[in-house]
């Protein structure tokens, strides 16, 4: 699936992920009305809505982009019927040739990471048949329990050609508290980079592995550093726009072959038609907005990254 | 309710969770057999399988027992149909008056865990409705992003008289890879559980904080430096018989007012037939082997701590 991710991003000259995080706020009112005349003002209505939302911006840009990277807790808010939004979100995104990165952030011990990634990325079995449940092709994980929790998705990946994107260091303004505390004089988020790269060298693809890092845009000395630790790690970068990160910081996340690294955005993608930038589109032209804003986000990323 | 979990420990002499983890390999198979009758070998079937177990063994404890910890990884691992039944499993313990952990080690930042927080233990809005998505009683949450990820869930814990449990220092024997950094001469565990004491201290109950923490069985000295960092803190202590973690380590996890920790076991009492010990009960009686082993669990609990 990484031979796959790398050869998308080349085909479309895209190192660019657009996150589907859809809060029901972002979603216009004339898609909401559709879904709660149908469902009611229920969490069904919700999802539907959500949905036919994601299902929008899908259309609008698949054709431009690499790969979605629906994030699970904006489904999940809304119980069993956002879950069932989740998955059919993966599986319209796969029938558009998308890779879909789940960004599900999970991480646990043994037999329960199994379970994880069985579920996420791999088949379960039931009697004498398996069923492939929510069939993404790559989930984030989060590594605070150590080999024990991620070895169990790095066994899954190998088997299915699946792949992970580990948490290194998150975008987030606190993510310093323990991931840059010093351990031997040197950042917790380097050791945990060593970790990644060492379980990522059993798992190669042609020229990447199949276990992933994720580091924040917003910490581009931090990028410089750990793409030297990961060199045949993919690094999927969060915080590019909305989150403050710019495109001029990120060419140390990438290696010299201009590969290495894929730019995600959400917000300023799926909620570009609130953008003033955009909004000559309006509510009803919501997808068109956030094809525009795709569009100059694949210029602006390439132009500083290449 | 923080303050419904001591209340239900004291009034049932037992600081004593079950974790509701099913494996299908652990379900009987007159269970299997008479789920898959109706729905197939199909993941409806086995969630079908999941829940009669569980229904079974709650049947045949909750008189005994405080709280149950389902681990939403073995119902996720079937997809859709097996978060239904994680879902009725929540619903039906809360019917038999149990408290209920849902142990799901969330952790993301800002918005998304909020979404999270919702999901579980708070209420999402849709229109001009709420409503109460998983309705856990606590959650499990993981701290490695920092206060940015914590935060959102102790504002639902608040607003909902909630509460989480941050894991600290798991039971896993790969725990210490990152955990045990020596971070200015001290392991980093102890720098998150003063970071869990700070969080807590803002959101307390009677005796104890909404707050509580995640510290494993299987490292005692571990548990006793953590007790008095996070004096205010309930720890939900995994790793308890199967994993290694015996009765006699277990008592400076304690205050010594007798309260401050709650054990789980989950394959020591649901699968209790499949142990020589109670092999008499057979199959069929599998629900009373799982009562045996939590008479025998408590009973080994409290002549250790008390």
């Amino acid at each position: 699936m990484i031979n796959q991710l790398v050869g998308e991003i080349k085909k479309k000259e895209a190192p660019v992920v657009v996150g589907l995080d859809p809060m029901l706020s972002y979603v216009p009112q004339f898609i909401k009305d559709k879904a709660f005349k149908e469902f009611g003002e229920t969490l069904e209505g919700a999802a539907e809505a959500v949905f036919e939302y994601n299902k929008g911006i899908v259309d609008a840009i698949y054709d431009i982009i690499p790969a979605v990277k629906p994030q699970i807790a904006m489904y999940e808010q809304f119980g069993v019927p956002g879950l069932v939004a989740f998955s059919k979100t993966v599986n319209y995104c796969k029938s558009k040739g998308l890779v879909v990165i789940g960004d599900i952030k999970r991480g646990d011990i043994g037999s329960t990471s199994t379970a994880y990634a069985v579920g996420h990325i791999g088949k379960v079995e039931v009697g004498s048949k398996s069923y492939y449940p929510f069939d993404e092709d790559f989930v984030t994980v989060n590594p605070y329990l150590g080999t024990d929790g991620v070895k169990p998705f790095v066994d899954v990946c190998k088997e299915e050609k699946k792949g992970i994107f580990v948490l290194v260091k998150t975008s987030n303004p606190s993510s310093g508290e323990f991931q840059d505390k010093l351990v031997e004089k040197r950042p917790l988020y380097e050791l945990v980079g060593e970790k990644v790269n060492e379980w990522g060298s059993e798992a190669m693809g042609d020229d990447y592995s199949y276990v992933g890092a994720v580091v924040g845009a917003t910490y581009p000395k931090m990028g410089e550093v750990l793409r030297k630790i990961m060199p045949k790690t993919y690094i999927l970068v969060p915080g590019y726009g909305a989150q403050g990160g710019k495109a001029s910081d990120l060419k140390p996340y990438f290696n010299e072959d201009g590969l290495g690294a894929i730019v995600n955005s959400s917000r300023g993608i799926i909620c570009a038609y609130k953008n003033e930038k955009y909004s000559k589109f309006g509510e009803e032209g919501y997808a068109d907005a956030s094809r525009a804003a795709t569009v100059d986000m694949i210029e602006d990323i390439n132009s500083a990254v290449r």
